[in-house]
């Protein structure tokens, strides 16, 4: 079930490449059909939020997860794309001011820094409203059935309930620190959600049974617990190392993680578990899911 | 084809206080399905957000648009409540202190007034997902074909092309003045496409012809175009009225409109013409369409 570290990051560099490119003709003016004019300054502004050379880790797991499922491989690099705008309109939103109050992201000027706030706040509302438009679009070769349920998948790991829902608890959690459990259901509602339904939309576009689905939302959610888990401890480290002394930027804005509360050799060791599980529950499907496993080996050991 | 203002009036209340029932429900927390926590400082954001007594001109819309066509009148409710979710969301962003800056709105404080800027964000990213959730929610009764083309149709005139792209190009008017023809595009993006969504919506959800498709949906545009030059109107002379002379909040922001540009008189002449188009374009349909044309004429003659 293993492949080389090479073959896996090659492979992710591909997908990233095209969704790149797949994301840049999406947010072309002539791609945006309707016969009504549309603000080149609010498209730039979307553009500058979306192609910002990122890992694609999401629109990864769509596709990797369709290929072990049989799904269409086109369909589902526009569901990752679909995917990667809300995931953008997420990080423009939580830059803002009144938020986290983020000047600079991967080396570039945030999008409320580049341009400004009202632009950055619709820049973000249309990313999000986008998404839902590349999921239905008639481009995207899905039976009407898949798109629907897609389409709920996604509002509901974006939404109250889900992404939008763990933001706000975590603005909260600055002012009443929350327990192990709140940090939890907080992490998994605010960043979880999101890379549950990367692997559940593979499954998805896919046609897959029930029990399948089941499956790979498991995956998705140990996969989403180890992203936090790695996010956590960088926080810890990196600043470890640059501050020289043992406190991050989460510790700096009263944040609470996992990792400060329980340590490092307790998120190192909690990390290892989380593969290990991974690993289990897609053992069923042999050498096909190793792609999807490296990945979550991947987030567990990334360094950026 | 005419029906009396009492009758019209009536059935307008009676749509809107179904709506504001079926908002209500759908804004419990027991009504979000989901595993995880939800945060209830951002459901009663939602709340304060939505359930503001509105005359819910776009539900009644989209009702009044399925009856003609004979689309299931309780499915078209939950488009109408998808839609003001999705109208409400807007209003919430716009009066943000980096759009409009509005602290009051039906006479009680704006989101961010009432609660914090982050939440209003918050707020706002939440319904604009939520009316995606219900429109595809097993709960309404819709063919997945109609469901993906009402997510379509909502995200064309919600986005970049529709409504969000108008309140850009609105903002940027305050500094650019348009001519005639930018105002009209504006115009038609920020507050027509909503207004030409609902009408076509009922048509969609009632699986009518393309033929009935493009006629609603001129009829849609034409009350749309009413509707803003009702609203113009409104700001001209009631500020006519209160400040004692013929400028008003638009003029005040710097922003042109047709009624300023041309005038009193002209407008309310083309308030007049609109309506006429309004009803030649529904004639085809005899009396069934009056509940419509009806719609039309009090959009034109609103005094609030």
């Amino acid at each position: 079930m293993t492949i080389s570290t090479n073959t896996f990051e090659t492979h992710l560099r591909e997908i990233a490449v095209e969704t790149e490119r797949l994301l840049s003709s999406l947010l072309e003016g002539e791609a945006l059909a309707g016969e009504i004019a549309r603000p080149r300054h609010l498209l730039a502004a979307m553009r500058h939020a979306v192609l910002n050379g990122g890992k694609r880790l999401r629109p990864f797991l769509v596709t990797s997860s369709a290929a072990l499922f049989g799904g269409d491989g086109e369909a589902a690099l526009r569901v990752g794309a679909a995917l990667e705008c809300l995931h953008c309109y997420s990080l423009v939103h939580d830059d803002l001011p009144a938020m986290d109050n983020d000047d600079m992201r991967r080396g570039q000027p945030t999008v409320h820094i580049a341009y400004d706030e009202a632009t950055a706040i619709l820049a973000g509302d249309s990313l999000l409203t986008y998404a839902f438009d590349i999921i239905v679009a008639p481009e995207t070769a899905l039976p009407d059935h898949a798109k629907t349920e897609l389409v709920l998948a996604l509002a509901r790991a974006a939404g109250l309930g889900g992404m939008a829902g763990g933001q706000a608890l975590d603005l909260a959690a600055e002012n009443h620190r929350p327990d192990e459990a709140g940090i939890v259901t907080l992490q998994a509602m605010k960043t979880g959600a999101l890379l549950r339904f990367a692997c559940e939309a593979g499954a998805i576009l896919s046609g897959a049974s029930d029990t399948d689905r089941r499956q790979i939302r498991r995956f998705g959610e140990v996969t989403g617990r180890a992203f936090q888990i790695a996010d956590d401890l960088l926080d810890l480290t990196a600043d470890a190392a640059t501050m020289g002394k043992a406190t991050g930027k989460d510790a700096a804005r009263g944040k609470a993680t996992l990792a400060s509360l329980k340590g490092q050799a307790w998120a190192e060791a909690e990390l290892e578990r989380l593969v290990s599980e991974a690993e289990a529950l897609l053992a069923p499907y042999g050498a096909r899911a190793a792609m999807l496993i490296e990945a979550a080996r991947f987030v567990a050991n990334r360094k950026s």
